[in-house]
């Protein structure tokens, strides 16, 4: 039987307010075996652009990333956020080891075409080096990967981070039994988003593609939902939208199935 | 006999350039055997103080840290340099892994006490993984180290990259024979700063004693001829202060001796 991996990536408000991150790290640090960590920080990126005057662009959920923003979001996910996360874990005596996609050459990406919309210097997952992230799982660390990659030629990339999950759960579900986790603050996908009450237990594509005709789910739970059902459709055993609180008590949340 | 280890820190100019910069990461490459680079950032950190109006503040070459001066190191050196050198290693085939000290517990350090000045969240040095270190460099990855440490207790703290390249070297040199150079724009210890053909070829602790009290060598290379002498008492067998020209051809530059 293969060892279980379990992938979690936490955004939203979970990571960046303090309180918050902290009780999340402890139900994190509390997760048996084998472990990675996937962290945005948008909210953070944006402060910070504010702070510059400079101006944060989104279309479907996902970051446009011009040269400056392409530096904000270096310094707040692959310093800033990955660091503290970091030192956070390693206080909870988890050996956490910072990435980005470059570190190792762990995640290679392809800066997007430029199609309908331009989205600068945004990367496009091309291969995973799943070698060295075994490599590290078995020496005893716990990666906690900032959505940054590279191209191979010295470009860094910003990468969707819900994205990034879901690759490294395909690319580890041949050697482990992965469970991928969206972690944000709410307890799953609402039917209502003003009510924490109305999870939705269960999505199937078909549902999928209801509840968005519907507008029930818009915004950037558009392509983390995408990800999740390509990642189950490739290999990955379970995927659930949850909350810290849903972590620690058995995984409840909104579980994707593929039929 | 031990293999050979080079621990290269670099600054100032160097590093902050993107010209200087690609020059160095291509000599760096070249560099056969194991290998280490110990990176600042203090100018790009001071642009973007500026930039969002702190100021920075410094005493004998050391940064004061208060907590925004924190945020704005760990953003500047753990992300935008660190991953711009990884990704620079990256496309010239160098297995580069960038790192603070609290990445795999490498770097343990304690707030400096408050005495005649309040550093801030300044970080002393108290251990160095070197098991941590043994493992990445057997495995063949390059460690590229920002001065960024912890306290085992989830804070982050400000270390000046000079005295962690030299504890390195001092950690590694059981199981090493380890050169340490430390890299900046200029050709090495110059008697006239303003001529880079006056660099001074040997320097001893009387004639650093002598230099300082002429006030030939003063600022920041006080520490770091400090940080040199250190480390070459405490067994690394070379140190050398040079430019990148100089570790291209042959280890040029201005060498510490004990006598």
């Amino acid at each position: 039987m293969r060892d279980r991996l379990t992938i979690i990536k936490v955004g939203g408000n979970v990571v960046e307010e303090e309180a918050s991150l902290k009780s999340l790290l402890k139900d994190f640090s509390r997760i048996a075996g084998n472990k990675i960590l996937v962290h945005g920080g948008g909210k953070t990126a944006n402060i910070l652009s504010e702070k510059l005057g400079l101006e944060s662009k989104k279309v479907d959920g996902r970051r446009i990333t011009d040269a400056e923003t392409l530096k904000i979001v270096t310094m707040v996910y692959a310093g800033l956020v990955n660091k503290n996360i970091v030192a956070g874990l390693q206080a909870l005596g988890n050996n956490a080891i910072g990435l980005t996609g470059a570190d190792l050459d762990l995640i290679r990406a392809a800066k997007r075409p430029v199609g309908d919309v331009d989205y600068g210097f945004v990367g496009d997952i091309k291969a995973v080096n799943y070698q060295a992230l075994n490599e590290l799982l078995a020496s005893g660390a716990i990666p906690v990967v900032a959505p940054i990659t590279h191209d191979g030629h010295g470009q860094l990339l910003n990468t969707n981070a819900d994205t990034i999950a879901s690759e490294l759960a395909v690319a580890m579900c041949f050697d482990y039994e992965v469970q991928l986790i969206f972690c944000f603050e709410k307890s799953g996908v609402l039917m209502n988003e003003t009510d924490d009450n109305s999870k939705i237990n269960e999505i199937t594509p078909v549902l999928f593609e209801q509840l968005k005709h519907e507008g029930i789910v818009s915004g950037g739970m558009i392509p983390k939902l995408s990800d999740g059902f390509a990642a189950l459709k490739r290999g990955v055993g379970v995927v659930v939208i949850t909350n810290p609180a849903g972590i620690s008590e058995g995984l409840r949340g909104t579980r994707l199935v593929l039929k």
